[in-house]
């Protein structure tokens, strides 16, 4: 299927400022840009970089002063994913995974995992595989947790959300990856755009390592995998932030479109 | 249905400290002490003291150094309750309930319910009235909370509890009354003498304030309201520790035991 | 001194809803209320009550839809304290002094001294007396925390504060109250209309217990102890927050006034 | 300098379980493996692998049943660190640092730098360059902290130290990372075997990212950066403890030895 993205970010620049973004699309597997552009009013020196062995594209950008909009469109191809669950039921014993996944076992800044062990076998626990766990946490989060704007900030975590039982797709995903990774399944975070959300903004959700492959899981369900093109995926959002940034600056405006189009 | 209550504890002084023991049976409403005996080894001078308007008999020792013993042994006579669930389900509105109950719907120390709104309300609040409100929260604490000594201490609060699902008698009620007060129900801890305990040691459970009277609940089902003498109660253990002390102590033997007797 | 006080405060009631107000003017030893009115517009019935052995007089109020606005006057004379410095050098030994003040050294809501005590032996243990070591923590809480609005809700506690470095005049007050209790001080919180505030509302403050006497300490500096009018005090905000209510509303204007005049 | 390095570690093995073991010497610039043993008793199958760009060696195990011991021995040359302290004082800008870099300002599970922002700005902001400030971070750190073993397990964090002043070398490490951090200074958590340490054990320090060098603090001062053969650097130690399993074992003893010797 393909999708048309179109992004725009608007700052004031209050200091001078070095910022880094998380908007372009990801040349993950199973998905080609067709075509991409970006711009920046005014023209501004831009460098785009990726980590080691990583996938995720950094545009990196340093401003003195002043305002600018970025605005980003992207035409992409992703193949659908067709989940064979009978893949999924019987997965790797952890000796015997990609040393690559082990990271994403550890517990992160908002996915306090090793406080939830016994939470997660107690809830989670009687599932007979590790799909049928993934999917049960999954569900739980979508059941338990309200989604409300504007309740959670960066530095909340999955136990305030436990608590709080409320916030938006990043707390949805990062209280997923949590108790996944309390049952020792490896999760990770990942940002996308996703067809036809409502409102329209750069949305979060997780993926959990099954049966050799990462599946993805919208706990929010407000889209679902074959939905969203990748952007980035990470231990948790305090590494792919839309926008991570060293100075003083304020959004003015964000929009965001994500269109599923026809062949 | 009579109690005989024994309890011994010792203590070496390592600096000058002051004791305020909670170990004495309440004089409250439903429960007689036909005989009661406190000896000191050695002989040390003690004071017998209640706050104003409380039922909370505090044990005041100052010591300078050595060891001591404390034995209490008391015989007490509780008249059996017998609520009548019919007079529970019509709870008085707030603004009609006797003002020195509203304390206790106030959060305290180790009860965050201004924390936990949205989590009672989500789990608790299709319950049809405020006594099957707190039945259920005195289920579900028992079902999803572990009983396992030496995991908590005295800093652990009823927010912990929900992440860490594993505590003793303490916790248990911490987060039982938390869940109450988030549903505006007034909950207050309660220390008792509870007979065949195994391991016998003072207990803890709450009350909460349903159709106009305190209603007891022991989530821990370790004992139950019939087979306890109360010894105080109060917002939460930071008011009513067995022992609050300043200087320096510890604590080498504590034997508690309290056996029901017939007539 | 004399004081001039107006409050007047202005609520939309969303759904039917029980105000417990703590805004008139303490009883308290030390000052006299000369005249006083309440005015509710439109008129509503209320109550006035105070609890046992308390000087905070509630104002309780129930009301099943509409808007209405609260407005209080008073005109109080309060005997400025000068305090001995020289009385509060000594301290009562714990086990001498007033039962009724013990519960003012128990950790609360929002003053965790139990997590506190080597924090505040490490940084206040060595001032020579009681009376030096609140100082020191007032100046200590003045200097590391920045007031600044809006950053604080009614769920901060003292240790979050000691993290954030930032909150209003409850949040100093919650710091300091939560460092005296760590060195077995007791401290109550306090509030007040403070004379030719800015921006005027209702302060908040601390008091320690020293000598036999309850001190006042202004951590904010934004006011000091004879420029106050007394409204409550309490074990932290939990107990005596301006406004407790049980339903929903939306405050729509809150103007307080209060004015130092001469005799 | 040469270090001989002789490290013993014995487990219970409760269930089967994985083990992941960091405590190979890692192949760091600036030091020489001259030599090096594995032994396990019983002889187990195990694996060393790296993760892809970083130079920490797991060492992996896969045990069903029974006990056993690794003993680890290496003789390691170490070129001596002699940090001119003028390359430090002007840092690159971080615009121009390499991005490899970046994942160390962001905060981690055990280094909430998140939070911490304006604390440190208050502490540190004023010492004129980033040296300065590290170094002001690693005296805090010494000076406030206090080393007491067994007060702090797995899950303590950087904030949790600041209240409670007590903890081990990694808490110790975490509170220095996280306040770099919260500056926008990169820093990493590293394990090492750190020679003459009393009592012998795997120990933590940190590592700041100062002129376009790592430059290592140890605000314990039971080490120095010249006295430490490195084994692990990673964000905080979720990531490197010296063993993360997944299964049920105890570790029954660890013996732990590091000498400098004389060429």
């Amino acid at each position: 299927m393909k999708f048309k993205i179109s992004s725009s970010l608007s700052y004031d620049v209050v200091a001078p400022t070095t910022y880094f973004f998380n908007i372009l699309v990801s040349k993950a597997e199973g998905q080609t840009i067709l075509e991409e552009s970006i711009i920046i009013s005014p023209p501004l020196f831009f460098e785009e970089f990726t980590l080691k062995d990583s996938e995720v594209r950094f545009l990196k950008l340093y401003v003195n002063y002043g305002s600018f909009t970025i605005n980003y469109t992207a035409t992409v191809e992703v193949n659908e994913t067709v989940i064979d669950e009978n893949t999924l039921l019987f997965s790797k014993p952890l000796t015997d995974i990609d040393p690559e996944v082990l990271p994403f076992i550890s517990p992160s800044r908002h996915c306090e995992s090793d406080k939830l062990m016994k939470f997660a076998l107690k809830e989670f626990g009687d599932f007979p595989n590790q799909f049928e766990k993934v999917k049960a946490i999954s569900d739980w989060v979508f059941k338990t947790v309200e989604y409300v704007g504007g309740t959670t900030n960066s530095s909340t975590s999955a136990c305030d959300t436990i608590i709080s039982r409320q916030g938006v797709c990043k707390d949805f995903a990062h209280l997923g990856i949590a108790l996944c990774r309390a049952l020792d399944i490896p999760a990770r975070y990942l940002t996308t755009y996703a067809a036809n959300l409502n409102p329209p903004d750069i949305h979060a959700c997780f993926e959990a390592y099954l049966g050799n492959q990462w599946v993805a899981f919208d706990p929010t369900r407000l889209s679902s995998p074959n939905k969203m093109v990748k952007i980035a995926h990470a231990k948790d959002a305090s590494e792919v932030a839309v926008l991570i940034y060293y100075g003083q600056t304020i959004c003015t405006n964000m929009d965001v479109q994500c269109d599923g189009v026809l062949g």
